[in-house]
């Protein structure tokens, strides 16, 4: 399932009781709040953080978001969402995520990010070269 | 863009503040909590709301989220969320989703999100049948 | 409850399923983002609304909260805020909330928040004439 | 500032994107979040955590929520909160919070929440012996 021609960042987590909804499991929109969180730990990972990179100016702007859920989460559970670059292109980068139970393994949810790199106007901007280093350099820094 | 052969919910509402992102724009993720207010809308307007649905004791879990972002919105902006049945089968439903600017009606956001139905053990149940009635019925109640 | 010497701004609005939690009741952190939308309600009832007060470079830092939560609200309930100017000063204002059921008026939440003036580069600002006008004057505009 | 006769809890996490607002601090309404993860990360460090308690059929509804908010935090920062037991009677308990920047140690927001223990059927229950054990004794399990 996970990759193994590229570096995959893994990083672990309890569930807040906040991310939970009257259905008694993890609501829906806190795993794109998770992916996000994955790609964070990505950035940090790669000694590169994504704080430093806006502080430069440029940001990722999300152009989509593709989630399917396989099995709930329940307050308390520990989680490791684990983060890959799945494409990059010029303009483009494009993340997956597999987010599993941190002891059993077990998935939880799986998904994909779209996102096009800006500047602070908003002009669509060239992905900095190190990030398409890390799509193909299996290595951690 | 908007389906003419069925139903189509629409409810606007402000962006609230918390919403935002530290990119001073609407949360990528609120947009998914976006949606589903407009699945509760559309279950008011249909005079079944979803609350009572989960008082019979079954639930639309979401099995699948796919949203892809086209502008940005912004804090106090009115946005409205037109919300329609795409497909009914019979353990699954999927809707479909345009966030629009309440006065341009500039196009933000639209998605999808299939859904399974279960009851309180977590078993998968049949769609109720005005469930597949509201898919093909164009009028409102 | 409800002052009656100043103007008092009320919202309604649908619980959405996001804002509950695992106890099926509406997570405790819900009601401060209300209270935000309260404070939002009551600019653009006053005829000039946050997001414009923003724009001219002032915001108001939230310095203090108090909330105090009475009754669980529940998914699908109709909420209403009352907002209100409890007090201003040169540097300071504090808003007042009372949340209640928009059918039953029954209290569910009240509480308190206070803040400061500050521009961009965040330093401390007197709150501008018409704020200190709104929190005596009894009538909208 | 933080008690020396009884236990501290510490827990440390990086703070997310979606935390974040349109003043590009975090917003103050995720600081009540991170004062329920406090509480969390208390009760696993005392060796019975909350999800447990709540197996056994009871819960800890908040009553009243105070938050003093010193200095902004920013994303990606790490932050350490501190929790304790600052008061425990028969039916109802208090915890206080400080959260400081992990490193530096400065603060940023401190707080106090209020609970009561409460079944299923939200009846009124004495607070479990083991809490207020937990309130006097000095050391971790």
């Amino acid at each position: 399932m996970l990759p193994t021609d590229r570096y995959v960042s893994e990083t672990t987590f309890h569930v807040r009781y906040a991310e939970t909804d009257a259905m008694r499991i993890v609501h829906h929109s806190s795993y794109i709040v998770y992916f996000e969180e994955g790609r964070s730990a990505y950035t940090r990972d790669r000694g590169q953080d994504y704080a430093n990179f806006e502080r430069n100016g440029l940001f990722l702007a999300v152009t989509e978001v593709n989630a399917r859920y396989i099995k709930p989460a329940t307050y308390g559970q520990r989680l490791t969402i684990c983060t890959w670059i799945e494409n990059v292109k010029s303009r483009g980068i494009e993340f997956a995520y597999l987010i599993v139970d941190a002891d059993t393994r077990e998935k939880h949810v799986e998904g994909r990010t779209r996102h096009v790199c800006v500047d602070r106007e908003g002009r669509v901007r060239h992905i900095p070269d190190e990030w398409r280093v890390w799509a193909v350099d299996h290595k951690s820094q």
